[in-house]
């Protein structure tokens, strides 16, 4: 076993052997893209490699064993994760059709749906996850289509009443898709009971539109050319009863709305939370494809060489202390996301398994979902960005890889919502005491149900992990100047700390619109809403930094600890560092210790460098399958 | 006039009639991209364009009169400029015929390839621009090419000794040029002069290599699809003497090397600061790119509506505070580099049109150019990013245009060389006492030379505005902690400390290295680097609000100069936000005032709200010419 084993074990975490599987059962698939295909041509290739996965077990993984799967949530989303390693388009179309389409099958229907799962899996059914509209993206719970109990015929009829109703950028829809999971609000007896999800079919057997239906092609966007994003419009569609998805809320023959949860915005967030896992997906897979870009500029930093003495061999960009600055501390973000999103894919596949989950867990997995998708993948944006940049004009060619991994990442930054409203919910989680009913996320829905108290919040949570807690409680100096910014337990207390600071000073905020009327609470929210939404990035930062930590403990090889130690902390300096204006503001760091910050970070770069190689092996991205030619090139002096 | 109107003429400057020209007749040539055509297909359109440019002057424009050309240097980069806000690919392609191929020609060489001119501007000749080499893109001096004189037969004999001695990445190189302007190293008896630029015909009249060049095809790219880039390497190919651009040296009949310019450092600096109009028109362009972008993602926000109270019209995206601060920070900086930009224009415009330059107003503009090329690619890819997201997942869509962009704006970052390097190129002007002499960017040549006093740098420069220094002069509180953050002459003068304290003191680290061995001097640099790389970029905030400040003061509409006085200073308050941590940690502001700066910010972002249209007007992009299918949607509403 090499170090850069070690690190990978450590990395692959507990479903290391779908990782190990995947490594291998992949890259026989051969799923490099052509950038010749047209776009048809790129669809179809990537639908034919979509078929190609049903063998491998990985489609199955999510759903029960009770309706064909293997009841392995935490494989299906190691499996998509792996899938983003090698191709992010071949990723969203499975993603669509299995996560999403397959999940609201599952999730939200009931034995008769359930039917169609083995179906699913074998993609003799093909579906999309009709949700986003033109007009309502971010705020589904104002999704415009409607659909209407008839019960004279026993059926609802699917509408979508303006042009902003239409449905848009909905993967499979332009092509692939025969039937489609429809999110409309549910009107019935003439009374609406909020956004349910209803199974349209879009195309009969010919690929035509079906009657009322329209469909029409997204056609070319910034990347993911083999996905088939489209729109669908209804007129008057109707569809039989029973084509609710009807586990949350059911109509009987004669019109009459049930359903077990009283509260309307409650159900709705029930509902969206048992759809958690594609929002886990998306924020691991845009993980998994940074890794696959940092690999490839850490290994061309090894390579390439620039400047130098005019009488010597010139100097490797790994050795620039700008290159480093550059390229290390995001290695080392990648490398505390990966730890935070295993630790949290272990805890949704344990609520997913449990027959009876507990409802403070999995509000607590929600907020965490929609935070770590906002950083996971404006990391990825930035990381393959400034991967693109570190390995120049070269970075700029499809044949190095980069530049497709640029395209196609880009949009993951907005999936599921723009990342400023997934942090918005995770404050919200963080600031109310009653989130799962609060109806919604609109500013006057929230500051309503702003907690009277949220001095707690931090430390309660902190409490859950003794280890943390004791290396809080043995960091050195207590309390003053004197920490040692090396020190886990300091920059753990210093995390939890400014999360606490920031959380309670944002209540308080918000709190004044308490009895204000709507244009005043509107006001006040607004006024506070950057504040708001870094309460939300802070506390990630802290969960990021405790899985870290407790990944390391967990860690059994020592010398790979040791690196991973080392890791830690530039993650952690470097979160500082971004942050040093606030630290220095609030009395949290002195200024003569805060000019410490870029030192020490500064030497972590020295004593990183020499690791540099393995630290990008242990990401597990074989070399064979980076797909960047110019890492083929002959050496320099060859 | 309307504001708007107001806005426009002061920011489109000195070449104003050549902006309201290309606004009419680029728009009549029905630019637009088709991104169903294949790559040739794409490539093709792109040339056909290129034709149709010809007639509209702006080929010409930077040629001089004698040689069959305009003689108007700030014409031929606004020109090209113009082009960006309507494709980048068409730039581009005009940039390396006219601005980089036909520059060469122009500047480099003398009345025999001076004849070629008329045949450049009409396309009947198309080169390339052959500089960069797979091995070597930022460090030119280091190119492997070389071109041997042969006194036998009187040629050159051009050689590629190695793989990574392969120019690539050239424009023009796969399919159009037939002739290429390469960079090589002379070598004569024996001798190394450096690098000169020589004039190779790559291919025949069927399209054909030569003999002993061999052209492959870059193929896809991230972007720029109408761009044919493509990789020469050269097997001992032989040329006549005369091929020599000889302007800074020649080679005679026998061999025996001359040049007016004995060092070959100083020569090789001076020959490419003769080519800096490349370099100026890459930031323009790019910014150019970002004000389009800017354009669409501002008319959006005041279309597109989200969230809001149950009981009433959902919320403008323009009114929510975190969107504001997305996106009006961005447009206050795009007015900033614009005034910056065209004062720029205008010094290269008078030194160009100069029988007998200033040679350190050519080295001041040299070290500009290459800091505002940094600092104007990075916003441009920020902003393109920034303004994808700001639209959601419609900003994806290739028809709202901004997923073209990115992909096109992306490689500007590292064109010319990479920006970190264009920063340090900076700082070198500004750290050593003789930069034009220093031999190159290598680390030992660089803090060999750093002055034993830069004491005086800015302030020396800043003396020779007397509005900058009366500004300073009267602001109020002087010196102590009761500046007001919201005058000019405040924010001035900080950011002109901040320029002086951070040069001096890295010139204080790498005066350490002064009698060093190599090792220890080298690792004193990169020590340093980050601080080197610094020094650029605080000259370059220094000089933008100069400009800023002094565009305002010419801007003869009091309206427009009052709203153009608040958007320097949302400029100012963003820049000083960016890097507070420094101004605290160094005493510039104290804890309590700089707690101040957010919240004066966000009092910015409320002030400027109201003029968000007229402000994204001003950027004088017609909404016609946007080519971003959803702001011709119907309203919401509608």
């Amino acid at each position: 076993m090499t170090l850069a084993d070690e690190l990978r074990i450590a990395l692959d975490g507990k479903w290391r052997h779908v990782r190990e599987e995947s490594r291998t059962r992949l890259a026989e698939l051969d799923l490099a893209v052509d950038p010749d295909l047209d776009l048809e041509g790129a669809r179809d290739h990537t639908f034919a490699q979509l078929k190609d996965l049903v063998q491998t077990g990985i489609p199955a993984a999510g759903f029960r064993e009770s309706h064909g799967g293997l009841g392995d949530p935490g494989m299906a989303v190691t499996g998509i994760e792996m899938l983003a390693q090698f191709d992010l388009s071949l990723m969203v179309k499975a993603g669509v059709q299995w996560g999403l389409f397959g999940g609201a099958v599952e999730n939200l229907g009931t034995d008769r749906h359930h039917a169609l799962i083995p179906r699913i899996i074998d993609l003799d059914l093909v579906g999309c996850f009709a949700m986003t509209e033109i007009g309502h993206g971010s705020d589904v719970q104002s999704l415009e289509t409607t659909a209407t109990y008839d019960p004279q015929t026993q059926e609802f009829v699917v509408h979508s009443p303006t042009h902003s109703a239409t449905k848009d950028y909905i993967g499979n829809a332009a092509r692939h898709a025969s039937i489609a999971a429809v999110f409309a609000q549910l009107v019935t007896r003439g009374e609406s009971h909020g956004v349910h999800c209803f199974l349209v079919p879009i195309r009969d057997e010919h690929g035509e539109d079906m009657p009322g239906v329209t469909t029409a092609d997204d056609h070319h966007k910034g990347g993911l050319r083999g996905v088939d994003n489209g729109r669908i419009s209804f007129d008057e569609v109707r569809i039989p009863r029973e084509n609710l998805l009807n586990r949350y809320g059911n109509v009987d023959e004669n019109g009459a709305y049930s359903s077990p949860i009283d509260d309307t915005g409650k159900r709705f967030f029930t509902m969206l939370g048992t759809l958690i896992r594609g929002r886990i997906s998306v924020g691991g897979s845009a993980l998994a494809a940074s890794e696959v870009a940092l690999s490839i500029a850490g290994r061309y930093a090894l390579k390439r060489r620039q400047f130098g003495p005019a009488d010597g061999e010139e100097t490797l960009l790994a050795d620039y202390r700008m290159h480093q600055r550059r390229l290390l501390p995001l290695i080392a973000r990648g490398y505390a996301y990966r730890f935070a999103q295993n630790q949290q894919v272990a805890r949704m596949d344990k609520l997913q398994r449990s027959d009876n989950p507990d409802a403070q867990q999995q509000r607590e997995l929600e907020g965490r979902a929609a935070g770590l998708k906002a950083i996971l993948t404006w990391h990825a944006s930035r990381s393959v960005q400034e991967s693109r940049e570190l390995c120049g004009g070269a970075g700029y060619l499809a044949e190095n890889r980069i530049s497709t991994l640029r395209g196609d990442i880009d949009v993951f930054t907005t999936f599921e919502g723009d990342n400023h409203v997934m942090l918005q919910l995770v404050a919200k989680e963080l600031l109310t005491a009653y989130a799962h009913e609060v109806g919604g996320l609109d500013p006057l829905g929230m500051v309503k149900f702003v907690a009277s108290t949220v001095t707690d919040v931090v430390r309660e949570r902190t409490a859950a992990s003794q280890l943390i807690q004791r290396l809080i409680d043995a960091r050195p100096g207590g309390g003053d100047d004197d920490h040692d910014l090396l020190d886990r337990g300091t920059q753990l207390e210093l995390f939890e700390d400014r999360e606490q600071h920031v959380i309670e000073t944002a209540a308080r905020r918000l709190q004044r619109a308490a009895g204000a009327d709507s244009a005043e609470a509107f006001r006040i929210f607004n006024n506070a809403q950057d504040h708001v939404i870094r309460c939300g990035r802070v506390h990630i930062d802290r969960i990021v930094l405790e899985a870290f930590t407790a990944g390391i403990a967990r860690c059994e090889d020592e010398d790979a600890a040791d690196l991973l130690r080392e890791v830690a902390t530039l993650y952690a300096l470097s979160v500082i560092e971004d942050d040093l204006a606030w630290f220095m503001g609030h009395n949290r760091l002195s200024d003569a210790r805060a000019k410490t910050v870029t030192s020490l970070l500064n030497d972590q770069l020295d004593k990183l460098r020499p690791h540099l190689l393995t630290l990008v092996e242990g990401f597990g991205v074989p070399e064979a399958t980076l797909g960047a030619a110019f890492l083929l090139d002959p050496q320099p002096d060859a």
